[in-house]
């Protein structure tokens, strides 16, 4: 049975879980009742945690969300599992360390697997977070790693980034700095009392000061933690409170869902636009037969993409592939 | 100047290098080339190399070059930083640890940097690595953190992936590796001579041994590895040597083939089917106002990627979007 805006709207646990899944099985109702839910988006605020795997992600997610239920705020996770793209499925199903919220019914736990190759994972974590929004939940969190290019997207819907660092993680860490400035509204050295901590803090700090910033503008804050033991995460919760304030003026408030919109409208039509046109051309066998050719060498993949693209695809070609059937191997 | 398939075919560096830079550029004539070029592609073996920051990529990658120097071979490598998804441009340009390879000639070296938000990283991968097949290399590696969806998807270019672990990565990467297993033809414990390595090869090796193999099928391989210092690297190049014998059965080397078409056409068109319908949404500034009536909830995102997609959009909903123009704010 199809799942309605208005059992989400409600907040009704059972009935958000199975429209998820119901999205993910791309059942058209569910596709329905996402448009209908839209509009009563917006009123969640959105917190992106992101960092390289063995940063502690889930531990400060853990520890942030204990403290947002004691304000009595409801929690939304949307955890990006890294292990999703390979495996179709997500291993770990709601993350073992989360268990201490599994019953409590403020929190919504979702991990988040992809499905095939189309770029169900972007595409997803919007909808989760649009779903969890609806429901009502003041916070929603998206944990990530951060690092591929849709999930560098992805993260824009946040109003607020943190960016995890842990000391001595490497040359590549380093390297990664100067270019998280973008995405980091809220830098933290995480695990900060591991030696060189200090000196990572520094570095992000003097990174940071390199940046010229306007009046108005957000200089991300440089945080100390230790998340498995809580140091530092009430600190850092009020620069969360502060950028929250920032990023509710109205200017800044405007900017903010101008690229949320953005964001939303691209990763949506990237997957749907491929889909349709895998669709089409899957039709009559031709995809198979393309494919043949590419790996032939008798087409390239360029000029069929230019074709597709500019519709000269279809039974023309078709007809194309067909007689080149025979002498295929020229 | 336009560059010709010719001088790239010659194996030009300064040709190949310019080549790049004006696909990067978006330069019609490059994009020319490229599809003359497609045909010459393939007798590269393309090597991909995948792991977290900090697992040693970048060492093993300068390693297995040395090494393939040595036998002779001429080796491309294409480094996908993963500072460029923010940062619109590589930071390290072609890696410091690179450095005694860069005055080789017989070593072609590529960081890859993102520009803009539409897939920018795994388009130019592929075409970086076809120019690299082109040019003679005979060897194309790819470095990748290859925890993006699209990074994921890219690496499956490669006839042998190497997956890296490092001992003690934390939960992350135990969760990591059950999915990671659908990749991998060879996994390396890296830093193998760090404390807890024999129990992470020990807990791989389990993960391989509770997969079903059938006969003709490959079982990934667990080696040991020290990149530093270059113990076991000699063993672990067997291994990649042995699974380019394996792959090169012609029922394999035709099912790789495809994959590799699948892949190129798919990474290919998702890319220009998102550009056209951003190209012909921006006309008259109809995207500007779309965004505008998301951010403001008047149309959801969802109905208006089903409307582009259907190709209802053009100047029926510029018209919409226009008359809704007085009454946005209702």
């Amino acid at each position: 049975m199809a799942i309605s805006a208005k059992e989400i709207l409600s907040g009704d646990v059972q009935a958000a879980a199975r429209l998820m899944r119901d999205l993910d099985d791309e059942i058209p109702s569910a596709h329905r009742t996402l448009k209908t839910l839209y509009r009563h988006t917006g009123r969640a605020t959105i917190l992106g945690i992101t960092g390289a795997p063995g940063a502690g992600k889930s531990t400060l997610v853990d520890c942030v969300t204990g403290h947002l239920r004691q304000e009595g705020k409801t929690v939304g996770i949307v955890a990006i599992d890294p292990t999703s793209p390979f495996s179709g499925g997500a291993i770990l199903g709601d993350r073992i360390r989360m268990q201490k919220h599994a019953l409590d019914e403020g929190v919504f736990i979702k991990s988040l697997a992809t499905r095939g190759h189309l770029g169900g994972l972007s595409k997803s974590t919007i909808d989760i977070v649009n779903v969890m929004d609806a429901m009502g939940k003041d916070v929603v969190i998206i944990e990530t790693v951060g690092v591929g290019q849709d999930e560098v997207e992805i993260v824009k819907v946040a109003h607020t980034n943190l960016v995890l660092v842990v000391p001595g993680m490497g040359d590549d860490i380093q390297a990664m700095k100067a270019g998280i400035l973008e995405i980091a509204d809220i830098f933290v050295v995480n695990k900060s009392d591991r030696e060189g901590a200090d000196r990572t803090k520094q570095e992000l700090e003097t990174m940071v000061g390199m940046n010229t910033y306007r009046e108005g503008e957000w200089a991300p804050p440089v945080m100390a933690a230790v998340a498995q033991t809580g140091a530092g995460v009430p600190e850092l919760l009020s620069e969360v409170e502060r950028h929250w304030k920032f990023i509710s003026r109205e200017e800044n408030l405007e900017r903010y869902r101008r690229e949320k919109a953005r964001v939303e409208l691209m990763e949506i039509l990237k997957k749907r636009l491929l889909e349709k046109a895998v669709d089409d051309l899957s039709r009559d066998g031709v995809l198979d037969l393309l494919l043949q050719d590419i790996a032939r060498k008798i087409r390239d993949p360029y000029s069929i993409a230019e074709q597709v693209v500019d519709h000269k695809f279809g039974f023309h070609l078709t007809e194309g592939a067909r007689k080149g059937k025979g002498n295929r191997r020229r």
